[in-house]
């Protein structure tokens, strides 16, 4: 019988516990005796390392965030640790890993299987989408549909009492979450990284709403543009003449019990990700793309930043 | 200025009124003067049709449901009714109609189109995402989470009180809503129309579960299939030895606030109706395939029955 | 040091586990040692008590239902079976028992007591708030905010399609549930076990209502009412004139993430209950009445059938 | 027959639109002819004031804010302004008005009442819950059930990532929304402003805990507090030692679909408004005290600042 073993690594997102719970089906499904390893790489030098069954992963399809924890490891970076990491797995028979985390991971993972042959495969999962070589990131369905609540939420308020709301979304250099929250809230603008705007070329259009009755904006930025989100709210405030506030989503929207998306995502990810290591894919990331599930070596991920989608990025015009 | 209207027909899902509201805007951003159809086919006879702005699409894009009203209408089937039909669009000088509903709908309008040169596009819309060409019909994603929490409510009194639960869903004579439920709620059971089953094979397994220590059995089953939900549960009390609950989901299956999913897809599928009427897509359905939105022909998409994606399929089988 | 245990009787409900959690910590900040019962008097019998901790408890007050388990007994009910469970208890020193349950778990408990000497205090959990002597049983509001979701949901599409919808929803025999939801959700016509009621004397208002340009009604019955809900929905097909749709909200009432009421009312209950023992009130169950907690001997409680309050009964009349 | 008038006045809150709409039926039942006022005080000297039916508020029980809108009148501070606002309630015949609002309208409202004999009924209203003479006010329940949802995701990620955690929740100067969210959420700390603190006491029970095992901790404070939401946090990663976040909720906390708790409140409380102003009470506020429903004259709100719940602060103690 082989083993394989599944680790979280980074930020956490929703959706990890739904893969993790397959995980431990569908590797005893294919004959495989499956590993949890807790608190990322850090748990892999320090031999935190547990067989896992059923029991392990009851009731846990429901819940945000790993049971297994998760980190950022500096040591995982040193070949001394890599080594210490080597021989905890060998210790147990492992030779095979699942890897939920982003493009930092997954190169970590890269180096310790060419140094060491521990063959692996990784699952894209940010709530930020914002990893090249596949359009979707576990996590991102829930974060947006949580973001999604928030907004619905402030326009109630925004619409009774005559404000302008700025509200700040996460995203780090990545757009998405911010511009699709905006298509799907009837946001009246959107400030994303990607996109060079002028906030004076809005405000003669908002004043002239404003003339024709409208009461509110909802203004959706993503946490990379130039200004911050109090100058947003300023601009609005000293140039458009409306009353503002800002809100800072925060992390909120890092939580919340998974999406059917996310959890259905996480499922068609493990499956195609122990598929691959049976298989003969040694080294990749399990990417999903406009043609379905592709396997990409990890070069190929870092090739390039991450581009939003052109018909997505299309939309934003209309604002 | 040209005139383009939007009805919904048939079972109304949620997903509908952030399609009108987007209809609305992009209409208007296209230099169309948009109407709104009340009531479905039956208001085109009734001549329910009212000019839309923007002010009637406030707020709704969070709200279940259609504003419209929909029904399924026999007088529409009959000739003369469709020339009274044609005789209200002409006064209001309407040529184009965005149907939301499912294929019978869409036929409808096709004839339509044939007799007297009314433009459509249809948009596939039904929760039980059955209609052939397309992968998705608007609605799905919003009842699947509506749905999943439902079933994980139901886990928390299984769970507490060891006994097994039979959950029926919608779907008519489609699986899909049963099958991706079981996979993203982690179901012991899932029967659906399109496979055959035969209860007494699972005897032995459960069994063998609650001597291990297993508390409860969560099965989900379609309504579609053979048996009815209450002799699932006789099976599962007298052959399997567990008490046994059924519930018969209904129509809260049906509304509840849009998911991000389903505001998304609407924004999109509303995008590529419009664009079709405006270019030289006459008379077709707009669908999602595995490589985007194409147009179809309604007799391509009545060709034949819809079939579940053997993908999917393929993961009852760990059933 | 002293020990006390909490265990979970009868059908669970969502607040328990918030109940649960606090016990541990109320419990060790008092100075004693907390355990579990697992799985009712069952478990108690068979001895299955633990001691618990504050890990126990971590993360488990958002989730519905009760990590205890819980049953109904048989066994508890005769004499040598209670001895057993003494014997168990004197063997870890535990004299004090919290229950979470109903009257009739109460009433096992004041049989123990009164043979026995275990000191016991009731906190009356169920969602049909039904038991005589505290006006909020744990479990009602979250089960009514579930309700009230479902509802939500099913107007969304009833108002879409000019439908009638009978929702049942559960209470024995208490229309508690049934009346709240209705005042709660706007319904057109609630029917409850406590109130007579005569179909046809709605008729002639409800075609009026039609006739006037009402599109759909929504009827809540309480489970326990003198016709099924198949009844009401023949009637109002058949002598209203409107197609009409049953929806049985069956056990999803039971569960769902606790709300902040209930969280609360778990805190203040177990607060009071862990005082009564540490005080000098051996056999009681804690009542909130209109005055606050208080606490009622178990043969107050079962003195007489739980009434509803009249205010709210009276607010019937506007039906 | 009468007039009475409806208008909400300062924040928004939850729990408003089901005032209104049972405003609007139990007029009616009265034989009252029941009216809108717009935009608070405002609506009163613009005169958008318009007569309302059952058409009005169809559909809005389940909808966050207030579809009044709302508004701080300055004006209304002015005499001249006033004498405007009863002409314009004469012309429309309307000597009585229901206001949802804080002590601040209400106050506006008696000087009105004194001046020019307009009856009212003040409905304390706001999510902070700091209103004197009254336990409840309209809309905290729902704001402290997003406030909870909040925490829970936040929780998901703590958890995960082994951090801490300080959420900021509205209140200006009462600590209520911090403290019952803290006692409901599990939190390790709350801050509110009624209650003096010394960080440094917290430092060595909270190194002890990291040691003994303990990977986050959720602090929440009130918006009221001396020390700002970034100062807990540098004091968390200095003293204690753990890397910590902020989240300052925001305005998220005042919308939502109004939860069952304000929705029955909303109904008993204009119930009870009305049956006053029906009575001889001409010039109250509707109050909620632990005896029931009771009338109180403006002077003994304002009589004195909300103090919290003796019962309630003493549960602070455990932290």
């Amino acid at each position: 019988m082989k083993n394989i073993a599944i680790l979280s690594s980074g930020g956490d997102v929703s959706g990890m516990n739904p893969a993790i719970k397959h995980f431990v089906e569908y590797a005893l499904h294919n004959g495989l005796t499956p590993y949890f390893v807790y608190n990322g790489f850090e748990g892999l030098i320090d031999n935190k390392i547990t067989k896992a069954s059923h029991s392990d992963v009851a009731g846990i399809i429901n819940r945000g965030g790993t049971i297994l924890g998760s980190s950022r490891s500096k040591r995982f970076m040193l070949k001394n640790y890599r080594e210490v990491a080597k021989k905890n797995l060998d210790a147990l028979d492992i030779d095979m890993l699942i890897v939920l985390g982003g493009d930092g991971s997954f190169r970590g993972m890269d180096i310790f299987y060419k140094e060491h042959g521990v063959k692996f495969c990784g699952i894209p999962s940010t709530i930020d989408n914002d990893i090249n070589g596949t359009i979707y990131c576990l996590g991102v369905d829930t974060a947006l549909n949580v973001i999604k609540d928030s907004i619905d939420n402030i326009r109630d308020t925004a619409s009774s009492f005559s404000r302008a709301f700025v509200i700040e979304t996460m995203g780090r250099d990545c757009g998405y979450l911010a511009l699709v929250s905006s298509l799907c809230s009837g946001a009246e603008l959107c400030l994303i990284p990607e996109v060079e705007y002028n906030l004076s070329s809005y405000e003669d259009s908002f004043k002239e709403q404003i003339k024709n009755g409208r009461k509110y904006f909802i203004v959706i930025v993503s946490e990379g543009i130039k200004d911050n989100s109090k100058e947003i709210a300023e601009w609005l405030e000293q140039k458009v003449g409306i009353e503002s506030r800002v809100t800072v989503l925060g992390h909120t929207q890092r939580g919340g019990t998974p999406s059917i998306y996310d959890r259905l995502m996480a499922y068609k990810f493990v499956n195609h990700a122990i598929d691959a290591l049976l298989g003969d894919i040694n080294s990749s990331v399990v990417c999903y793309s406009k043609t379905g599930f592709i396997h990409k070596d990890i070069d190929e991920i870092t090739s390039q930043k991450y581009m939003l989608d052109p018909e997505l990025l299309s939309y934003l015009k209309k604002f």
